[in-house]
């Protein structure tokens, strides 16, 4: 018997129509984890511009319900998680942010959840095999030595999308070996060349000021004590597995250069382009394919007329050799140096302490630690708790 | 009946066991044609380097016997062709280019050949196909549609040793989409910002002492004209089957940024490195493998402070709008442009005209030219020959 298109159709439920369609468009599915965030609605931006090749079919927030609901309304995902009440009003299924990030009909996992929340459904991404698009550092500093482990064995694809990583992950493709060198670029932070004592004055208000990321509160204060970039060099550790001595700091007021390799023969690539986090994002989405997106702005060679470098102030800026030196030493300190810098930020943001204090508190954290080696997510996370209390208590005793 | 090794190396010849010793340590058999021009020493200086890598096979000279016999001794070629007497005194044997190109015994060609000279033998190594490293840019200019579809057919390699199409190339290695657009870097000459007044009253002693490369004598004037970025352009427009107008050129005096590429999301990746030709040279035997090379210089981000970018001045010097509309006319267009500008360029050399009689010697010879459309390799010849003997009148006239 043959069965008419017509008829065959007539047979199907709606969701099994569905479900062909996006087969044979070859739409990616996408969970977006942090979606109310500076870079979860980055994404969005991206996957609005892009309807013919992805889809969300997942968003987590954290507080921001109204936002949610926003995007709920605009994006109908089947899957939701929220931290606070689950807004109503739409048919989706509840999940956690573990089942999230595994289930089945997820294709994609962008993982823009700041801080350590990011943690545990990265993981459950990368044991169900998914690709990452990787946006949450803290992951990759606090657990890098398990994440990649796990990673090599489910062969899970991790695309960073911090736009240092991205350029060095493009500038890599095609290449049959590895870097002798990773130059990160830095931008320097809105206080690059201030002294110590005009360090000490320093606002919240002067510290949100980047001169050329559109970031979330907590990396922007991150970029201006240079802890961003100290975290970042953990980051590429893992991600390429280099020698921290293999990765250089190259400050690079215009952030026009996002990050530079160098390679056996003395070749240098590098990647370039307007400061703007979408470009990364939607590589990370698209990639091994580049889309043609006339959201994203362009690199204007008519108005570039020079592009600076200088080393970075290692002496104005100690978080970023707390970093450097965590990372090297291993075990849970990189979790602690998470915890304490998280800790440290939220307490200059709410005026408790200076700017000059979140390295000081982070360093007596870090020196005040008995670090693990090889710990267990559990030793990690616990390490986490531990020096959050610890900085809390340490930050009251300085008042 | 068992063999031992012994016995059987007694059997073989002692060149059967040096090809099977190669043939085990994977040596390229390399023949470098315009062995004693600035190109082909850089070469032989890179082979030297990479004994285990690279053998010479082939040495191919024009007038300059003196250094081709001290090459001789050095690196016991094979197969010799010497453009006036041959050589005494090593054992030998004396191909033509041609032969010496499409040898079976040559895994690698370098054409380092300046002018026409490269051309025929350029194409006998594309229908051998043969991996070409290519440093003679009149090939493509002149021949561009005839060298591209041979090589789709041959499946020849071509492998591009201008610093410029080398980061091109490079930069394109691993995407899987065509860039929408290419940025030639260059250098703006020696005689960038002059006026057309102090422009004429160049000397040659002047405009050979190129800031930034060591070149040849031609090539160094040419870069002084920015004729030689003409030729690229059209040299691009070929190796990466680029429209013209997607092609521009960024003046960055550096030379540090050799060449930048643009995709469809905006990204942008550019290829990086001292100005030395032997990192391209090699880049281009080596490909796709990156071979460490103690000899080759790396950058030092200590020291270099700024990159600095403006636009190409066209009205200035006008070899660079004549290439560039040469190559979109096509036809024997880019063959009169190459030749009027080889003849120019002699006559500027001999003080016979001046700096900024090159342009007009060649605007005119262009503009008195009938081309033939899709010509073929003798007629691209004949407008060659053609053009070298009117503009040797012209000057004649301009005296």
């Amino acid at each position: 018997m043959r069965l008419s298109l017509e008829h065959l159709l007539h047979r199907l439920q709606f969701t099994q129509i569905v479900f062909i369609i996006r087969y044979m468009a070859d739409i990616k599915r996408v969970a977006v984890l942090g979606s109310t965030g500076s870079i979860g609605r980055q994404t969005l931006e991206v996957i609005s511009a892009l309807p013919h090749r992805f889809s969300v079919v997942g968003l987590a927030a954290g507080q921001n319900t109204a936002l949610l609901a926003e995007q709920i309304n605009q994006f109908h995902p089947r899957f939701i998680y929220s931290q606070d009440k689950t807004p109503t009003g739409a048919r989706y299924q509840s999940l956690s942010l573990e089942e999230m990030a595994s289930h089945p009909e997820v294709d994609i996992v962008v993982m823009a959840t700041s801080g350590k929340w990011g943690l545990k459904s990265t993981l459950a991404a990368i044991k169900a095999g998914k690709r990452i698009a990787l946006a949450n550092k803290e992951s990759l500093v606090m657990a890098g030595e398990i994440i990649t482990r796990e990673a090599r064995q489910s062969k899970a694809q991790i695309i960073p999308v911090d736009s240092e990583h991205s350029a060095i992950f493009q500038c890599l493709e095609g290449e049959r070996q590895k870097p002798t060198k990773i130059i990160l670029t830095a931008s320097g932070g809105p206080f690059r060349g201030y002294s110590p004592v005009q360090l000490a004055k320093v606002t919240p208000e002067q510290a949100l000021k980047h001169p050329s990321w559109r970031m979330g509160q907590k990396v922007t204060i991150d970029s201006a004590t240079l802890m961003n970039k100290g975290l970042e060099v953990i980051e590429a550790r893992w991600l390429f597995d280099m020698p921290f001595d293999n990765i250089r700091i190259l400050v690079h007021p215009q952030s026009i250069i996002h990050s530079m390799v160098e390679f056996a023969d003395g070749s240098v690539k590098a990647q370039l382009g307007q400061p703007d986090m979408r470009l990364p994002i939607q590589y990370a989405l698209s990639y091994p394919e580049r889309l043609a997106n006339p959201n994203l702005p362009r690199l204007d060679w008519e108005n570039i007329k020079e592009l600076n470098f200088e080393p970075p102030d290692f002496d104005s800026f100690p978080c970023l050799k707390l970093a450097i030196e965590a990372g090297k030493k291993g075990g849970t300190y990189p979790a602690v140096l998470c915890a304490a810098d998280e800790i440290a930020v939220e307490l200059f943001l709410s005026k408790r302490i200076k700017f000059t204090d979140i390295p000081r508190l982070v360093g007596q954290a870090l020196e005040e630690h008995k670090s693990l080696a090889h710990p267990t997510l559990e030793e990690i996370l616990a390490a986490d708790a531990q020096t959050r209390e610890k900085v809390k208590e340490m930050a009251g005793d300085t008042q």
